[in-house]
């Protein structure tokens, strides 16, 4: 069996490590081969170097290397050269980079300045943390780069920052006005990433950022309408519990793009290809779009055992509604 | 009064730190300004970020930041960043960066990916190291990229490696049939360096290696002709000791060149331009060329207070040219 999903970061990346410890603890799962499509939208460049925030955090988790606690960047870090960079006068010092972390970027950045796709450089990095060996493949959602920039109105006039500036050093505290992703207009689905849905059992959308990270996925040329298009059913699992993100601002996100915060209406931006919705216990009775299947169940992904679960119970629901 | 040395990399810039310890040390001379042309032929891209090695060796040293029994790189270092990009399998293996000399070369190559040329990227390093409330200003030979390649003859043939990897992977033992700079024909001297050079009072030549230091910093057009050309003693201190290097691999640089490896044969690499000749005592009857003063003394740096004395003997036996 092969399954299809779209990720962002750190819910993602929890939920796809749930995925995998349900494949290989369930015996007539185990030879199911598993496509990642991530997104890219929250790269950026610090330091001169190329950071890919989702794809990393995919990475370092599926890889057990992952900061637990932190969701993101490599566990036991060290950050010396964050502080030389300091010493420098280097900025953005809101942006702090481990060691081990600043290693890949290194190799990103390298890679990339030899010619290679980012396809390319992240199958490498996906080789370095066993990815392959676990049947996964990790694909960026575009080899173009693209990013995802978010319009103020902080007093001085409308001004647009990057994703990453408005997430991590305001905390998306100042209202979004909305999002523009850079280089859209001429972004193309990586290698593979059509066929990856279309070829699908399953395809699943983790409890990740319905605007900034699925939202982005979707909105790269083509990816909507295979998703529209696939045989295989498309079940999601809420990112929001009684209105309110597990984690990060997806609720911030909504505001912006004039949703509100509520299980059903995430639903709602996906009803044109969504077939299976699992939702919280505490949002049992939300709306959801005509033909989809709602499921309720717990949402926290408390531990890998809590996600195996959650993963479990939306990969049980995309083969119930695929008839298998 | 101004001084103006030519440096290369460990050698150099002991001798440095020894030039300045003597100033500061002496009254009369606390004024005295210090104009370091540095050589870049060693320069490299690492993991493509553009390293420095002589023109950090010198910041770090003066700085007070150099792992002082390596002579190069900084005290107190981890190395997380190499460590990762091992993993990554991202050669060269033989070249061990530290991950605080990491955050110097990704400063310098994110200003260098910025516009700005290597002499404003060095005087913002030297900022950081405190040089020029020292007194100090370090300038590279050339903002011109240049890299001195080794042409090698190990039985498959004629090739050419990086300096570097002569020097640090083969540690110099497989025999240069030549050495040549790539980049030099376009290379013109920094802003700088010929007003330096013409306008000192004394002009230091520290023991660095004859050939792929200070004989690198000499193909670059125009520099030789300053030193010719300047009202002021040129003075250098030999790199050789009784027939042998310090440190280093002068004596295989100068077999490259067919040039013998003592004290009085260094001094006529110099002879167009060099006034006088600190020798250790061991070579104290060694030929120079005529016009040129000899001395000798100790040469060896065993710590910055023996570096002081030869710095301070090099600087007296210049003034003394002077006739000052």
């Amino acid at each position: 069996m092969h399954v299809t999903a779209l990720a962002g970061g750190v819910g993602g990346a929890r939920f796809l490590r749930g995925l995998l410890a349900h494949l290989e603890r369930s015996p007539e799962l185990r030879d199911t081969t598993v496509t990642v499509v991530g997104n890219t939208g929250d790269d950026i460049t610090l330091f001169g170097l190329r950071v890919c925030p989702d794809l990393d955090t995919v990475l370092y988790t599926l890889g057990s290397a992952v900061n637990d606690e932190q969701g993101w960047g490599r566990a036991d870090e060290s950050y010396a050269v964050h502080t030389e960079l300091g010493a420098l006068g280097v900025p953005p010092e809101w942006f702090s980079l481990g060691d081990k972390d600043f290693g890949t970027h290194i190799a990103r950045s390298l890679w990339l300045g030899q010619g290679l796709s980012l396809s390319e450089v992240t199958a490498r990095l996906a080789q370095r943390w066993g990815l392959p060996q676990r049947g996964v493949t990790l694909l960026p959602m575009t080899d173009t780069p693209v990013e995802t920039h978010v319009v103020l109105d902080e007093g001085a006039g409308p001004h647009a920052v990057h994703f990453q500036e408005w997430w991590v050093r305001l905390r998306a505290r100042v209202p979004a006005q909305r999002f523009v992703v850079a280089g859209m207009d001429r972004a193309t689905p990586a290698p593979g990433v059509l066929e990856a849905i279309r070829s699908a059992d399953v395809v699943l959308l983790p409890p990740s950022n319905p605007v900034v990270s699925i939202g982005v996925i979707l909105g790269v040329a083509g990816i909507r309408d295979a998703l529209r298009g696939t045989r295989a059913p498309v079940v999601g699992v809420s990112p929001l519990v009684s209105g309110r993100p597990v984690r990060g601002h997806a609720d911030a996100c909504l505001a912006a793009i004039g949703v509100p915060a509520t299980a059903g209406d995430v639903a709602s931006l996906y009803s044109d290809f969504l077939r299976g919705w699992l939702v919280d216990e505490a949002d049992a009775d939300t709306v959801v779009p005509t033909g989809v299947t709602l499921r309720s169940r717990g949402l926290l992904m408390t531990d890998v055992d809590a996600a195996a679960a959650i993963a479990g119970a939306a990969l049980s629901l995309g083969l119930e509604l695929a008839g298998k």
